[in-house]
């Protein structure tokens, strides 16, 4: 059996479009539509109850639009609203982006000691250290919050001295400490991951919480036999809502996504769509 | 004569409380109401036509205040949206935060070489070119965006190489090219003049708009006799509004304030005041 129906991907903004690049890559037959409150982004230094209001506000949006499964493409979110949406979500599968990095950093590690990066929300969440202990108590969790990757992500800075040293100041610690396996607890970090593997080098690896994220939606899918047919109408047919046009982040777009963005759209997350 | 009635600031988060407390230190009977719009700060990076409406929302909030002035805190909305606020306005004078700042540059000046700085939104108006161009059309202006200064702000990040190396790498050209004065063109920037001055040296003066703009309230006060009395309410009967409780910005708050601020509210710009 097949189903036709769309996947929702839920975003603060327009680093969820890494999450919607891998699962084009996995199942190019699947419709999506997407909602990025650019309006209100970024999330990540919010108070926890205004991410989840926001969140609901988001989720709201997407139920609405008779959705076969919810992916939380932000590791904000996440964090802090994921228990909210589901409750809210009633049958509709959720999928939120911590739990996949988990588990990917768990099977990866060979000492034990896996570092998270994220925003300030995700970081004081403690989301990451919960999920990756409750699969290996014994495994080592070193977190922390680094809100200067996102400015620099969006201005572009890749091949930058001020990156380098950010990056360093960030992980001197970490790679002092032995960490061999790095989550990037954010889904606007991917387009660094160059500059942070040339950073902490070769003997950490590095989690995309989006690749794995997008892997757990193939297999949710599967395992509920809810995939489209394969040649089912895919990004030709998908729509990407966002609360405020992403003029200035026009330029950025592939980044996150690898090549332009079809079907872009205006919504409001309070009152429904317009346009 | 003298006139009780409040004066209001708007501002799109905390960072006009730097022209507040030139404000209270210059004319310390004054009340005011101020608005800060935390839920959606920082505007620097969003469309013209979202500033605008934001800004009008905010303004109009104000306007229902019985404020008998009202001064825009904040350089990316007084760049941007100060016409339609004024058109909005009616009788009720309004002060923006640019033409203040672009008077003192071309007053002390000597080369006849300014450089602005502040955000995409700001920058890319040219309002301070053409402020500075209307009252010497002689001076050369050198503007440059420097976004990466609020998060550096937001971090408390001041006696650190990531910061001397961000503001190097901003201002270099402009060093380079002999510009003797320079205008931090966002009120969020003051908690940098030190890390600036130090990185620039002592032959460019920099003006700070944020105390431009309260000297600006005092002089129009004054000459529209619409001062408080001296031992008016002050401080003690003013109000501030956001319209997210600022809970990652509280330790900021002194930054920008210079001691803890009274009767902090929470309002909606949208809908009216939430309590």
């Amino acid at each position: 059996m097949s189903d036709p129906r769309p996947i929702g991907v839920l975003d603060s903004g327009t680093g969820g479009l890494t999450v919607v690049r891998e699962i084009v890559r996995l199942m190019p037959g699947e419709r999506l539509i997407y909602a990025g409150d650019t309006a209100r982004f970024p999330y990540g230094n919010r108070p926890e109850e205004t991410i989840r209001s926001f969140a609901l506000q988001g989720a709201e949006t997407l139920f609405g639009r008779d959705i076969k499964l919810l992916v939380v493409a932000c590791n904000t979110i996440s964090a802090v609203a994921l228990e909210a949406i589901e409750r809210y979500a009633r049958d509709v599968p959720v999928i939120g982006a911590v739990l996949p990095g988990a588990r990917a950093a768990v099977l990866r590690t060979a000492d034990r000691k896996i570092g998270v990066i994220g925003t300030h929300a995700t970081i004081r969440s403690g989301a990451y250290k919960k999920a990756i202990e409750r699969i290996d108590s014994a495994a080592k969790v070193y977190e922390t919050a680094t809100p200067f990757l996102i400015p620099l992500v969006e201005e572009m800075m890749f091949d930058h001295d001020i990156t380098r040293l950010t990056v360093q100041f960030y992980l001197y610690e970490m790679i002092d400490l032995g960490v061999d396996c790095l989550i990037l607890g954010c889904t606007h970090y991917p387009p660094l991951l160059e500059v942070v593997q040339g950073t902490v080098g070769t003997r950490m690896q590095i989690i995309d919480s989006a690749l794995w994220t997008a892997k757990e939606v193939q297999d949710i899918l599967t395992a509920l036999d809810l995939c489209s047919e394969p040649e089912g109408g895919g990004l030709g047919q998908s729509a990407f809502f966002f609360t405020e046009t992403p003029l200035h982040t026009a330029g950025q777009l592939p980044l996150f996504f690898g090549e332009a963005l079809p079907h872009q759209k205006s919504i409001s997350f309070a009152g429904g769509a317009k346009q």
